[in-house]
């Protein structure tokens, strides 16, 4: 039997006391370091905005492409702009199953958001747009989006606004005629790649710990370590490759989807390509439903627990479920500044 | 033959250049002060808000009404908000002849500004509704606006949203279930009741004399002169009374009306309120083309000089139009701050 004296025993339930409170969070902390040098590794931060060498962000051309993102006056019916089915209030996506276009066209699929979309490897579910530029162009005359019945029309619309005609000027001074489709898509193709949206994943990525709650931690490292990041990869968390949807068994057993979309096929006519979509950005998920191509499901929770039931073939359990539904809300991120407020358009006279 | 010193021959020329100079500047001054008064009697610049006794503005119900001016989820097909048929980036008002609701269906007239919206003796073309928080209640529920089966169907869609639950508690903090249609209709009242626009017209008339052009200056005296503020009175420059439209002549003989419309006759039935309509407000007329209750005429210009022929029963020339039209664009005002910045609404989960 070991005699303390009376000093040490009075010192030792301290020391014991620090040493409970102080080895767990050191532990904890080491926890943090570790699970953000994994996820630094495979996702990373998001940049301070999409450039691109085919179309430079300029100033100018980022305040032409945000009045063009409100004009309705170059759709068909006059009810179509960019922001119709981007509502930044909604977090640029639109809450409908699927988007409605000019005379309630619906679209073949699910609206996605704008906010970080220009960082994919394409635009649309199915990758048949190659970029913001290639969307915003197609948009104009698309039958379901805008509906206009030419390029020519659209630009004629444009040069009837005095206005539009010095912002053009001022946002591509070497062009002899400045108002055409091709700019009119750049400027929103810049406007766009200015839109994202950095979020606590960020900051903790950042360095800032406690950025994050535990449970969207637990829900980081469950999101790695279940293979969702597998596909879901890039500071997007997605949008970098295309993926058939429903590896182990078909989508639409899980979904309610009312009919079997082939995907990619219908772009490649690949039999290869059939059900292939692209990996959605999981940016700002839990402020866009409903999910999947055709948003044929409208809660997150259900949307976490068919993906890995039908893409990594596990019947993933609620808490787990749960933590990874808690990590997509630290994706949640800030709108920037300049796109919540809004631009006045060229008036008619 | 009076003989000059040689001092006063030298001095003679440069006073009566400074005579010449100055008399004018002294005349216009005084001109400006008349114009001024006159106009002060029978317009008067703009409030800073439009009160109500039934509905205090607070800056909780401001709050939550600019979010629900966003809100689609509360209509039948998930794509009409207020600000689908007021986006604040066409001053609120749509562009379009006549308004489009959910599903595509045409509202029986041309959208007005929510812009000094709440001043007026009634809302709507023919006065049916008879404040702004009763036009948003009545939206809800009405057949081409949001389209919604009934208030619960909005109360319910509304109660799936904590954040709401928390931002109606805030702001009708005395009413033990605050989420309802009645307090959703205040808030927006609230909201729209804040959004009045001051123009280079209410700085002029606070004495600032060259915040209007001397074209200006000069339409706004025809337009005094020629009796338009007949019915054009008050800060609002509108929107006090109910008048016919085509006193002289019918007015569908100079409109391109596709059909005639018999206007508050269908409220009250009264024969002599066949062809009446609300007198609307002229605040930011240029940016809020098309004109009249049917969107029939396209150009400010042509608008005015139809409301002299079957107004007035004068064929104003085209000097006098082009003076008046000056006048309306010195009424584009500038819109709140609060209103062009965009609000999130609550998420799914």
């Amino acid at each position: 039997m070991i005699i303390m004296p009376v000093e040490e025993k009075r010192i030792w339930p301290f020391t014991l006391l620090i040493l409970l409170l102080v080895v767990p969070l050191v532990a904890f902390a080491a926890d943090d370091e570790a699970l953000r040098q994994r996820a630094s590794q495979i996702l990373g931060p998001l940049p301070s905005a999409m450039p691109s060498e085919e179309n430079p962000i300029t100033p100018e051309k980022v305040r032409l492409g945000k009045i063009l993102f409100y004009e309705p006056r170059i759709s068909v019916d006059g009810t179509v702009s960019c922001s119709k089915c981007h509502p930044i209030a909604l977090y640029a996506a639109d809450g409908l199953r699927k988007a409605v276009g000019h005379n309630c066209k619906e679209n073949p699929r699910n609206d996605p958001t704008v906010f970080n979309a220009a960082s994919q490897i394409s635009e649309h579910w199915i990758g048949n747009r190659t970029s913001v530029e290639d969307q915003a162009k197609q948009a104009v005359i698309g039958p379901p989006a805008f509906g206009m019945p030419s390029y020519e029309s659209v630009e004629k619309v444009l040069r009837g606004y005095k206005q539009y005609e010095t912002l053009f000027r001022a946002a591509f001074p070497s062009d002899k005629e400045p108002v055409t489709v091709d700019n009119f898509a750049k400027a929103i193709g810049a406007f766009e790649r200015t839109l994202v949206t950095p979020a606590p994943f960020d900051a903790f990525l950042k360095g800032t710990a406690d950025a994050m709650t535990a449970e969207q931690k637990k829900g980081l490292g469950t999101f790695i370590d279940q293979g969702c990041i597998g596909c879901h990869f890039s500071p997007y968390v997605g949008g970098q490759m295309y993926q058939k949807f429903g590896i182990f068994e078909p989508y639409e057993k899980y979904t309610k989807s009312e009919k079997v979309d082939e995907g990619r096929y219908a772009v490649t006519k690949s039999e290869s390509d059939k059900y292939i979509f692209k990996v959605p950005v999981l940016r700002n998920a839990a402020m866009t439903p409903p999910y999947f191509h055709d948003g044929s499901v409208d809660k997150l929770t259900d949307a976490v627990w068919i993906m890995g039931k039908i893409q990594l073939g596990k019947d993933l359990p609620g808490e787990q479920v749960q933590d990874i539904v808690s990590f997509l809300h630290a994706l949640t991120g800030e709108i920037p500044e300049e796109a919540r407020t809004i631009p006045v358009l060229p008036s008619g006279e």
